[in-house]
């Protein structure tokens, strides 16, 4: 900022300079950390080491994921066999997010997520649904399947569909998939109607991590590779939110017309480098 | 309107009274003379003498039709069966119209439509694809054959999205089901694009079967059962548009929010007898 008198002074640290004062920091998972495909996917080189760092460092470290073809435990594990040093109560995804916002406004969910979810809403009442649960349900987007949605909320009073997540697509290891947010658009433009997102970028989802570390917006920093639901949903919130050149990253988001990333790092490694060099100054 | 002298007129006749000065009518298909589903479907009760009588009276008469889930030719072959004097000829579909815009603008595309559409497109060039075709394509609307639509798309340096109607729903015998405008938007909103529709409601649509018949927008009425887009398509044509109480109509149509109908019948046999009646005043 230039200040009047001429002199320049950093009112607010940018990117890599805020690492300085940080508190923790929040990563995104798939893209980030690994590549989902065929059976596990693959880890990103260099986050194994890189999440270990900032384990054995002061920073507090959280997991933020849109993930929904299966349940926390299950992708939990997923990780863990591919090296990560990761355990179930540091990983935020949107489905028990979801199951807390059923039961405090006694909603009962017509399902239309992954086989691999399922269980997750096991003891969730879904009989006489009052309202729609859209997730990655990916070969699961049948026709009929979105049709069968389709019909409960059309038929329903007062229709509510709530969508975990609004991604457009994500990257597997054999290319592009369409993510979940293409569908609640689908939906959305059927029944006339707005869905909740649940999950990134939804502000409440992001205070719910930041209210788990006990930390304010402005001591955190989330590390994505989706430029709107990581980066820019972070900073809505008052974080800093930095993008990665792994996964669906794609050159067109550094020059995005609405959001712009308080920086850009090749992959999870070097962010963390940056971070705990600033730190040790 | 009320003149300013006091005396009242009537500048521009509204419904059915409009009738005496028509020179052509447009009817929209399916949900106005038929209502689709296992086989050819079953016509709606009193459509087929309608059709009979508009063809006997001195009013032209053109078919419009978003329907592409066949080739015109056994498209009209189905109607014939199911009783209607219907010729090919009478039948404005959006695909022929689309292998229009594809020669005007030198484009292949990656076709993601019903299989039973597909001779249709038997003459077009589809290598190295440089747009994507949607029709209403039903189960083929598998998230597999979405992503591959996708991929096209995200791939192409000025993605070109074509879709063969916009509209959200239709009937089938066995109830509500997805129409192709609810992938435009999924695929809008997935490549950042906004979709060129080919079918109704776009004005150039309405606009060739005016020319066909040789007649000025005012002088023509559009009959369907879509609220937004047959009646509020003609209307844009600057066309009456009355509703029929048959195939996808629902009651809250009558209060919609931007689109009124110049008059809503029970079904097509209704519309007929009141637009005969006023001509034989």
């Amino acid at each position: 900022m230039r200040m009047r008198s001429g002199h320049f002074v950093m009112a607010d640290e940018g990117w890599p300079g805020c690492a300085k004062s940080l508190k923790g920091v929040i990563l995104d998972m798939c893209g980030v950390l690994y590549d989902s495909g065929e059976g596990d996917g693959v880890a990103i080189p260099g986050s194994i080491e890189a999440v270990r760092r900032l384990k054995e460092s002061d920073l507090q470290l959280r997991f933020c994921t849109n993930e929904t073809q299966a349940t926390r435990e299950k992708f939990v594990a997923k990780l863990q066999r591919l090296g990560f040093d990761i355990s179930a109560s540091e990983v935020f995804p949107p489905a028990p997010a979801a199951i807390a916002v059923l039961k405090d406004r006694s909603l009962r969910p017509h399902l239309l997520v992954h086989d691999g979810l399922l269980p997750e809403f096991d003891g969730v009442d879904k009989t006489n649904p009052n309202c729609v649960i859209i997730g990655d349900a990916a070969e699961y987007f049948s026709y009929q399947n979105l049709n069968e949605a389709f019909r409960v909320l059309i038929g329903l009073e007062k229709p509510v569909l709530f969508s975990l997540g609004q991604g457009k697509y994500y990257k597997e290891t054999d290319g592009l998939k369409l993510d979940v947010g293409v569908y609640m658009k689908a939906l959305e433009y059927a029944c006339d109607l707005k869905a909740e997102v649940i999950g990134k970028p939804s502000p409440t989802f992001f205070q719910s991590v930041l209210n788990d570390m006990g930390l304010q917006s402005h001591e955190a920093l989330m590390i994505g590779d989706d430029l709107l639901n990581d980066v820019g949903g972070a900073q809505h919130c008052g974080m800093k939110g930095v993008q990665v050149r792994t996964g669906k990253y794609r050159p067109s988001d550094e020059r995005h017309p609405t959001v712009m990333a308080d920086g850009t790092v090749d992959n999870l490694a070097q962010a963390v480098e940056l971070i705990l060099n600033q730190r040790r100054r």
